[in-house]
């Protein structure tokens, strides 16, 4: 019997590294990433921006910035401990060459998204404007490029550049969605990106794909239709030709029409004989080419699209293609570390694949449209799609309030219409909390919610609506996701299974959106949480409990048979304005990896129960010291997907077990063991059905001492690379003993060369931090000497001296 | 002869204690200072604010701080180097025990002052808003108060308190005055005292008291003419009584009236022979006081006011109650280290005395109406006053800025009218200056000086008006300025005369408004300076120079017999957004105190020639290293208005001198005297006419070591008062030599139980400044250990340890 041994590294990002360059950038199509300056606040006028201004000289301030897009006003301040996020007007600037190859062709600005209300100008002249924050709009600008060509301080002061300005205004306001009262910042800033686009005199608008199959995949009816940008409403007739391509890449279908387009057209109206399914397992995606020739010259597009069956059966379960799929779900919201909002394509890129190799094959986009980069990639990995709009909490506004709500609807679908990936369209959330008005009037709110649902079902009547928690409108929907958080905000995660019937039983098509509980990363704790409920306010946070909360989850969903499958909230911790106070300030941290996509224990719990890619993990990684007696068996829990697992301590076999997903926890691998004072290595090696090993490995300390209250801090610097250092803080009591259990609140600062690396929202980013097992750990950039200070609660001060 | 010794102290706060206090807080007007929160930046509607809020609960955030005012957005930010100051929306928020005595009464909210556009509300109804930020205004919320009091929530909620809200906003905007290319901050906040006032149902409102003289002082006139607040149009008749009083408190006046009260009434029209006058001297002062009986309750205003006779000859000189009085001005802003425009009544007491003390007699207000308690301060310390409006740069806007302008005319004019300070009203400032739109239409601008102009003697045909640098509208007012800064912007100091002779001929009335020139406090430099011009760009920005440059200027103005006076700009050091690079960033550095009324040199040398207080002050207080070559003769300079003064150094006898102001440097009180290597001690005595002796005794180190290119910083730290700590940072060459005429920045940090005290606006409150001959230093509150470092340039960052 050959063995092949795999050992299995916390670095999951170089793999999967398949997936092609996913967005655009064609030939007609640039994204405007570079060149542009920022101001936080507002200007008192668009000349005010475009006025010249030497240096020294009052039209030279307030300062610009350079920034680089995506942007976001937020990026630090959303996790500062110290400051409300900033929430107001801001402006952007460039100049733009601009040499449009069309002959009488257009020039847009294309904004995938920007938060919140914008306004976009060509040197004074306002262009166009937008309110709402996630769905993606376009500016014509091509009468304004010319008029202010014609001026003379087009050579003079930009040099035949093209000055654009962008004001982009994130103030509160409760007259516009999502509310304040949203449990995530509502951002502000060019926070995804902005294209400067080319097109002919006549160009494609909205491609519309609708491509259908019954479950058993053995007839695929395919529709496309398109409208057309014709803004001088030329009748000239020109060649359409359009090209179908199978997800071989073989073409099935090819045709070439020419006539005048001005107004919505139906292009391909065909039957496929089986066509290549996409499925969650196998995505495949067909594609399909549109190419218009304007006087001897072509724009092209290019969609993809793909063909499956989706059927939430009422009482459930789910089906996908004809076979039963349990939903097993995350949610996302556009937020990172260092960024906020402004993420970029590389790095939506690695988060998706890491949210794949959890094993995931749904998500639900909570709260709002996001970019259309992430669809594709769901598309591309097999990801089923809940997106929503962001009507979430407070109540319901005024006439402005709804139309917005309205056009945000129409856009979401209408822009992602064509994604295989999607299947539920979500009217809102938690629409049944009060607050942003003098006035709470659940009737208008219902009259809302079936106006949405009808205009989703008028817009797209191949996907269903959803929304969660909002019980007195679950009768509205399609599908509904009650509020069950067994173990968090009520009750006992053992409660989940009762508490999850009685969901299914009230509800029509039933989808539990949203559990789980916040974690502080590198928090564990002894014991085995047998009787913790309510753990929002009554538990440790650690990620002890946590791994458990999960786990018993995810037992108990394998034997619900009627389970559509749920969505766990969330995948990656993210910045809230509502949680001042949490261990890492203003961060929600319910996600299984953090805010920089630092995977937690969690992580593997996960991908335990769902990957099919082999894997094995001891869990620990992030606890340098355990406590106990002398001589105590401590329990060692191996998280796998594997078969069978044998567990070795300091090199003595603890024997092997079998997997059993019913033996709570970790399936079966856990074993009772006693550790020796001092370092222990643990070693667990995973055998895959193929009879690969599969070898996981850590060092843990074993500590015996008691500990007494705090009485000093300790401090270690360990340089890494690029001229970073690692700083821990331990708390210790007056004997010098580790206090394991500590959770006080440790601070960071700095003086002389060098910086923190803090406001990242995570538990080694942040100045101000709880510690986790009595101790905290951040990095700082050195650019010189510094000394970092350390302080917690009343304990004196400790300093260490970087050179 | 009998002499008596007066030590001159650098502390003047401590004198001139007598004023009384000065503004109104009587029984039925309380200064609302205490209980309020505050927020930066906007709230999603009134109702945000007003909701109930639970920690934890959504509605809790946006975090809220308490404040007491007055209180100014930026009384960090304006001067923080890293960061544009704050321009955008702000609120406030307090709950009121509201008990009017009154029957029938109105209750009002009386804003001082508001930066820049002011909203009232009162729960979640709109009572009031206002445009402009340095007029006062009014808001009658009785009302609102009754209405809200009907309400379920009045109890609930607020236990019967009224909640009162306060969004004020200095948002840049080109369409409001002042412009944001002015040389100051637009501020924002609650910045001046907000009053609840309690009146009957009718009460006065405007008490407008006209008091003549001819020059002579023989014949006044007195005319008092009241208009009333009485909204309900009551037209019971009322006892009104009157009563005058003469500055020794002698009735001179009493009359009963009993008339319904509904519209302008004159109410006195009396002549008084030989009034005891107002001067600059001996500002007497009558008082008014008026008592309103309204159904068994009585309300009382009291108003001062002062007789005097002023006349600004054609091509000068001025004359005051038939005297000719030189004009000894300066400038103030309303600005303070820590504050910004945020000043306590206590701080305008101590300003205004140390520029009493400095001998002026003459202040213009720029660039803006400022709080009523200056210019009481005015009329009791005798100092005449130009105020103006906010017209100042960037051009001229459309109707609502004009109507903003001409109301702020207005209520400038109606507020200040019975002051007898005030001789000038001042119509703009440099509005010759475009910038704020894409023209600038020169015969517009004319015409709006010419209503201003128009407008303003319709309003109060006693007092003059005046502007400030335009040429072109020179024409058109009473009095002006042109603008000469000789040996700053242009040429030397020692071709003032010529500049300013040339003033006079071409102006019809001229007054000398803004001379001087920007000084790093504590920068000494060895040298005459004799051909230095241009200094702003070109000079070292020392108070070496700027001492010579005062000195020649109040020379020369001893011996112009035409000029009217001149205000040097200006007193005190003050914020600007406009000056990002100086020494101390955003701080225009002209004052001849720091920002936090700290004396520099140049405030001596005012005192030199103005003062009739005896003083001797040897330059060099805060220049603790003088540098030269071994015996060389080193100038050493006495600012004395004494007649004789005699210098000592080290003990010995440098010779007796005799004031002659035409002998400059420091009107003769100079010596050329070898100091010997290290400490020197300098002492000078002056002899006043009756006499006595004043004494003043610094000591200089001498060093004749040179110094090379700086290689290294030292550091000290000297404990204060309070738990605060005093460091100094040198500059040192390799070989340890101090760099005494080094200019490199200097930055400061802390890590720790501690804060530098920074932000300050001053030479030794800002953690970057230039350094002042080789040295910067800052103050740190300590509570417990902590770190400082400090960086120049490229040199080692060096550190000191605070226990």
């Amino acid at each position: 019997m050959k063995k092949t041994v795999i050992v299995f590294f916390v670095c999951l990002y170089c793999s999967l590294l398949s997936l092609q360059a996913i967005v655009v950038p064609s030939t007609n199509k640039t994204r405007l990433n570079d060149g542009w300056q920022y101001i936080r606040g507002d200007m008192g006028s668009v000349w005010e921006v475009m006025r010249p201004a030497q240096p020294g000289k009052p039209e030279f301030v307030p300062l610009w910035t350079p920034v680089t897009l995506p942007h976001c006003f937020n990026a630090e301040d959303a996790v500062d401990p110290d400051v409300n996020y900033y929430q107001g007007p801001g402006w952007y600037k460039t100049a733009l060459s601009i040499d449009n190859p069309y002959t009488n062709g257009r020039i847009l600005l294309e904004f995938e998204g920007a938060g919140q209300r914008t306004e976009v100008y060509v040197y004074t002249t306002k262009v166009g404007e937008h309110t709402g924050g996630y769905d993606g709009w376009k500016v014509d600008i091509t009468e304004a490029v010319e008029a202010f060509r014609q001026t003379e301080v087009c050579q003079k002061q930009f040099k035949g550049k093209i000055p654009v300005a962008v004001r982009c205004d994130n103030s509160r306001d409760t007259e516009i969605i999502p509310s304040d009262m949203s449990d995530f910042n509502v951002y502000g800033g060019l926070y995804r990106y902005v294209n400067l686009v080319y097109v002919p005199e006549i160009s494609f608008d909205r491609i519309r794909i609708e491509a259908h199959t019954d479950e058993k995949g053995k007839n695929g009816q395919l529709l496309i239709h398109t409208s057309f940008y014709n803004p001088e409403k030329k009748e000239t007739a020109l060649p359409l030709s359009i090209r179908i391509k199978d997800p071989q890449g073989k073409e099935v279908y090819t045709q070439t029409l020419s006539q005048p387009w001005l107004r919505d057209t139906e292009l391909v109206r065909i039957s496929l004989k089986k066509p290549g399914l996409w499925d969650v397992e196998n995505p495949q995606l067909y594609t399909c080419e549109l190419t218009l020739g304007v006087d001897g010259q072509s724009i092209q597009a290019k969609e993809q699209f793909g063909f499956r069956h989706f059927e939430f059966k009422e009482k459930g379960p789910f089906f996908l293609n004809g076979r039963r799929v349990l939903l097993k779900g995350t949610h996302r919201h556009e937020d990172h570390a260092g960024l906020a909002a402004a993420l970029t394509e590389e790095l939506m890129v690695q988060e998706m694949q890491l949210i794949k190799k959890m094993g995931a094959n749904f998500i639900r986009l909570g709260h709002y449209q996001q970019s259309d980069i992430i669809l594709r990639l769901c598309d591309q990995l097999g990801i089923l799609v809940w997106e929503e709009i962001p009507w979430c909490r407070g109540g319901l506004g005024g006439e402005s309030y709804k139309e917005q709500a309205r056009r945000m609807l129409t856009n979401m679908v209408e822009q992602h219409h064509n994604h295989p990936s999607v299947i539920l369209w979500g009217m809102g959330n938690e629409n049944d909390w009060p607050g942003d008005f003098n006035t709470f009037d659940q009737q208008a709110i219902r009259a809302f919610m079936k106006e949405l649902h009808d205009l989703s079902h008028q817009l797209d009547n191949s996907r269903l609506t959803a929304i969660r928690r909002c019980e007195f409108c679950k009768d509205i929907i399609d599908v509904y996701s009650p509020s069950i958080w067994a173990g968090w905000y009520s009750r006992a995660f053992r409660d989940y299974a009762e508490m999850s019937e009685k969901g299914i039983q009230g509800t029509t098509r039933f989808f539990h959106a949203e559990w789980g509980g916040d974690s502080h990363a590198r928090r564990h704790m002894e014991g085995d949480f047998a009787h913790v409920s309510n753990a929002a306010t009554k538990g440790d946070w650690s990620e002890s409990y946590i791994i458990r909360l999960f786990d018993w989850h995810l037992k108990e969903q394998e034997k619900m048979p009627l389970l559509t499958g749920s969505a766990f909230w969330t995948f990656k911790d993210f910045s809230t304005p509502l949680r001042p106070e949490n261990p890492v300030p203003y961060v929600n941290q319910k996600g299984v990896v953090e805010r920089d996509q630092t995977p937690k224990e969690s992580y593997y719990v996960f991908q335990s129960y769902w990957s099919k890619e082999p894997m094995v993990h001891i869990y620990g990684h992030t606890w340098p010291v355990r406590w106990g007696e002398k001589e105590e068996k401590k329990e060692i829990l191996v998280y796998s997907n594997c078969p069978e697992v044998e567990l070795f301590v300091n090199g003595v076999s603890q024997g092997k077990k079998k997997r059993d997903s019913q033996d709570f926890p970790a399936a079966g691998f856990h074993w009772y063991v006693p550790l020796i004072e001092g370092e222990n290595t643990i070693r667990a090696i995973g055998s895959d059905k193929k009879n690969s090993l599969i070898i996981d490995e850590i060092k843990q300390t074993y500590q015996t001492q008691k500990w007494g209250k705090e009485a000093e801090i300790s401090l270690t610097a360990t340089p890494l690379e690029n001229d970073q250092v690692w700083i821990q803080a331990e708390l210790k009591d007056a004997a010098g003993v580790r206090c394991l259990d500590s959770r006080q609140y440790i601070e960071f600062s700095l003086a002389g060369d060098g910086k923190l690396i803090q406001n990242q929202g995570t538990s080694t980013g942040s100045y101000r931090v709880q510690s986790y097992n009595g101790r905290a750990c951040i990095k700082l950039e050195r650019k010189g000497k510094c000394v970092v200070a350390v302080k917690s609660d009343k304990l004196p001060s400790i300093f260490l001296s970087i050179e």
